[in-house]
């Protein structure tokens, strides 16, 4: 069997379950921005049960950051409320695994790693709110200039449990200071992609020092009249995971996430039929 | 020490930390309705440790009628995400206690009851998209006629996690037909409240045979251009807890909230400074 290999051209007006199959063969394995537009795309973080409950307390004190969107039976790799016939060792098109906090193996399937005890937990991202700011016509510049989004360090404490504690990172998007209002309305309707901004203006509030030096992604132009809006941002919960030093976990690599057959815009998560 | 008994009314305008205080101490010991107006109430589930997995898994495949809105650790009383100081053995007016399914005891304290491996799950509550309803001048007619809310089981199933399964248990509210979009778009604002209906019209589509005929709370009367508008509702985790059969669990009795320092309208159930 030759596999042909597809391109995210193809795949951007293809279903979810069309997309997750093209990465389940092994014939996609680039990054899935703008992928089976309008559907959910999700973080991912998968840890042992021991430190599930944990987890799952740490995302529901912190749901701005740490947005659940779906969560796996112990030891069972399917989703089915995010989708039909999801298998989470190999749907992701890149994973990253880390042993005792440390990145042990960036990899395209995690069937070998897979154990009966991990639980797979799905976190919103900001897909679903950056694509409902451009149909209402307001510029992402990271977007439109190619770039990946500016992520900060933040000095805002994150509510612990157990092992999960830290700083929230935040994403920054300049925008028209006359939208700025308007932005907060639109993103405060997606809770389970972070929902409203948690700052605007002055980075040194939230104990950023230098816009131009962003700790994850591209530094972005800030034009005039433009002020920086400050939102939660995914990479708080996989920062939270490693600084705990599990003995294991495994989360998808930035930009490579898991596609639900789940509207972006749907009231909750869940789809209706399971 | 005399302790002097304290009216519902006299209530209605304190915090929600002197109500919470008033029920702590015994003052109080009464329904919570239109009591620290503005906050969140919320319904209550405490169970065991080994089965708080599977619970929150449970509540966050369906959000509709079990929405998280606290979780404490386990062993700890104390929920600092959803108020100051709050004590849960102490700071609700009534409980039900739970054993291996069947009620046991209803009590005003469960500081006798509690252990060092009970977790807390506190999950949203109807008053909250009611008190929209209301402030947007929509009938709502148990509250305008004093009554219970009339509560049915429904054939929607529950998707299940672990022990936890069931069918969902529904409000039904009769709305003017006019204003139904209306309601549609007030109370799909508050997901941590139970959010849209889950359903319009004919009950024998959702599997209840008689709206005159309520499993709990009060049949209403639907007047003539009304329709029937179903909510998910919270009775729906009491009564999955209970058919789990757990050698302990313990709820709120009906009407009896926890109230939170939160704002009912806020974005996040969690307060800020903690």
């Amino acid at each position: 069997m030759t596999r042909t290999s597809v391109s995210h051209t193809d795949l951007v007006n293809a279903s979810a379950i069309a997309v997750r199959s093209a990465i389940r063969d092994g014939s996609y394995a680039g990054h899935t921005a703008g992928l089976a537009a309008g559907k959910l795309q999700c973080n991912l973080a998968i840890l042992p049960e021991k430190y599930a409950l944990d987890f799952l307390r740490f995302c529901l004190r912190n749901p701005k950051p740490c947005p659940i969107v779906g969560v796996g039976d112990s030891g069972d790799p399917s989703l089915p409320t995010l989708g039909h016939d999801i298998d989470i060792r190999t749907d992701v098109s890149k994973y990253r695994v880390f042993r005792d906090g440390t990145l042990s193996e960036e990899v395209t399937d995690i069937t070998d790693v897979w154990t009966d005890d991990l639980v797979t937990v799905a976190l919103g991202c900001s897909f679903t709110f950056e694509n409902a700011l451009l149909r209402n016509d307001i510029p992402v510049r990271h977007i439109e200039t190619g770039k990946n989004v500016p992520m900060f360090r933040s000095n805002i404490e994150l509510v612990p449990a157990g092992p999960f504690h830290g700083q929230m990172v935040v994403t920054m998007r300049p925008i028209p200071e006359s939208q700025v209002a308007q932005v907060k309305q639109i993103s405060a309707r997606f809770p389970q992609a972070h929902g409203a901004p948690i700052a605007v203006g002055d980075p040194a509030h939230i104990g950023i020092a230098d816009l131009s030096q962003p700790d994850w992604g591209d530094a972005v132009e800030i034009k005039p009249g433009e002020v920086p809006v400050y939102w939660a941002c995914g990479v708080t919960p996989q920062n939270v995971l490693l600084a705990a030093g599990l003995p294991i976990c495994i989360t998808h690599s930035p930009g490579h996430m898991l596609i639900a057959d789940v509207a972006e815009d749907a009231e909750t998560t869940i789809i209706s039929k399971i």
